[in-house]
């Protein structure tokens, strides 16, 4: 009987149907019983005979699949492949799928409503009523900045998408395929990464964690930016770098952040002391639509691997060159 | 010289223009010197011999006007006129104008960033990151609910148009006028007051304060909406009885509530001590631009006014017939 750890949690919770999968398959599962991302210590204690990975965001180095001596396929919850060894999984033959479309509805929603509550300094004021102290905050609308969106994959187009029924004043964009072009739309324009940190009121990071993105923005980067801009990270902790986020937001710097991905999860470290820096808990995908939707697909793509059916949404040939690139 | 009063603060703070057209005309003026909404008392104590008021949301009664022994004209900078007694005003002739159209984008953003915090526990999970918590709250997208919008005036639509490029699952709409028709649009439809309650999944209110919308949201009103649902309040204090709210709150019921505007303000109340409500202090309208816009808008309305010229944005008569029939 083949079997399968479940390492991402919480998993199943509002919807049952991942599990009635694998038990009308009669495959056999475990769900992390520690209950948080799982460290790569505990989890090379905890792979011995499982065929079948379906994965959070834990990091799956070479040990892992090396102590995984059965271990045959990955079926990554989510679209990022930062935290999975893509070569090592190569060399060593083993399979690995993910969900790059579920997601993108639920963080491109939670992306806006940062947007919109940063803007409007929302959960500052939440902070002070709730201490008894009132102080009425100007605010900007999205039709009055100028916003830029670095990474226009899924999730930067479905914030545009977004914001357009909000009449942009002028969105910024930047992306590795530099031959996007929008001409349908006066008020959205390609931009070098340069441009939008000089010009942009609100910054948007939607790119992947990859020896290229990581510490893409630090110190420099945010002083570069205009002083009263905000900045918002919901794709991978890591790109910006928090500590130096930190420092710059200490030194005045910046009318605020959100940031959604940190580079070690749980979150413990600086930011927490900062007031205008507004913080969730990885929550991206943590809609139920999208969650289920995610957690379904990645369970079917385990059910179709131990069926000897054709996989659905491998994960192509340039994810895996990404890696090879950054070597 | 005619003398302005001016007690809508903060003002001028960010755009000078008003103060530059009163000086222009050689108009004096006195910005409230006590820096927080005037107490009725501390109103009759100041009107003195000031011909206009450029007003905020304090109370201007029959007696502030009384005082005024000069007081000719009022403008109001923002939408609502329940704070103004009209029907004094027109017994005593002193005419009254305001700025309906310019504070309606800002808190129509306002609202759908509320929504959208909300609907993602932002401001919980924000609230336990600054403690050092981390806890991954599942949340719901605007095209998985249904949501009610009571009032379909110019907020209730702005809020709507906004939420068009998120694809609504479902909006209901209740208004004043039943002759609302939604032809175009399968996912939006007319619907009691009481259907709303029952069935939306969050509620968001935009209507004026009148002796009919008093109180219009009390303890039954809210038991009736579903456990999870979430209300929001931009629009007037004392529309949702606020103590009935808390206790609800407190009895478990409802996800969450956003509520901007109060009985009293400043708010000091139980609300206060309840974590899933996200307070703010009366910033529906104070983005910059439009708090700028209504500001300029008075002014020039209390300009035209003192030189003789025709005002252009009058209360209409309909506005003195809702104090006239709560009577």
């Amino acid at each position: 009987m083949p079997k399968v750890l479940i390492t991402t949690v919480p998993f199943a919770d509002k919807n049952r149907l991942p599990i009635e999968l694998l038990r009308k398959e009669n495959i056999s599962y475990l769900i992390n019983p520690i209950g948080r991302k799982l460290k790569e210590r505990e989890l090379v204690d905890m792979i011995a005979d499982f065929d079948v990975i379906i994965a959070g965001t834990e990091l799956i180095t070479e040990e892992v699949m090396t102590q995984g001596k059965n271990l045959k396929f990955i079926s990554r919850v989510g679209i990022g492949l930062d935290s999975v060894d893509l070569l090592a999984a190569e060399r060593l033959g083993i399979k690995v799928s993910y969900t790059p479309d579920a997601p993108a509805p639920a963080v491109a929603e939670l992306t806006v409503g940062m947007m919109l509550s940063l803007l409007r300094y929302v959960q500052l004021a939440n902070s002070q009523m709730h201490q008894g102290l009132w102080h009425r905050y100007f605010g900007r609308r999205i039709s009055e900045i100028t916003i830029g969106i670095i990474g226009f994959g899924r999730i930067g187009q479905g914030v545009i998408d977004r914001l357009t029924s909000f009449r942009p004043y002028k969105i910024l964009v930047n992306d590795i395929n530099n031959e996007v072009e929008f001409t349908s739309m006066s008020w959205i324009q390609f931009a070098t990464k340069e441009q939008i940190l000089e010009q942009a009121d609100l910054i948007s990071l939607h790119v992947p964690l990859t020896s290229k993105t990581k510490n893409m923005i630090c110190y420099d980067e945010l002083k570069t930016m205009k002083k009263d801009a905000i900045i918002i990270n919901t794709s991978r902790g890591g790109i910006i770098n928090e500590l130096d986020l930190a420092k710059v937001l200490n030194e005045g710097h910046l009318a605020g952040a959100a940031i959604d991905v940190f580079e070690k999860e749980p979150y413990d470290g600086e930011l927490k002391d900062i007031e205008r820096c507004l913080l969730t808990s990885h929550m991206g995908s943590m809609s139920i639509d999208c969650r289920s939707l995610m957690e379904i697909e990645a369970t079917k793509e385990a059910v179709r691997f131990l069926s000897g059916q054709s996989l659905q949404s491998k994960v192509p040939m340039e994810e895996y060159d990404v890696q090879r690139q950054g070597l």
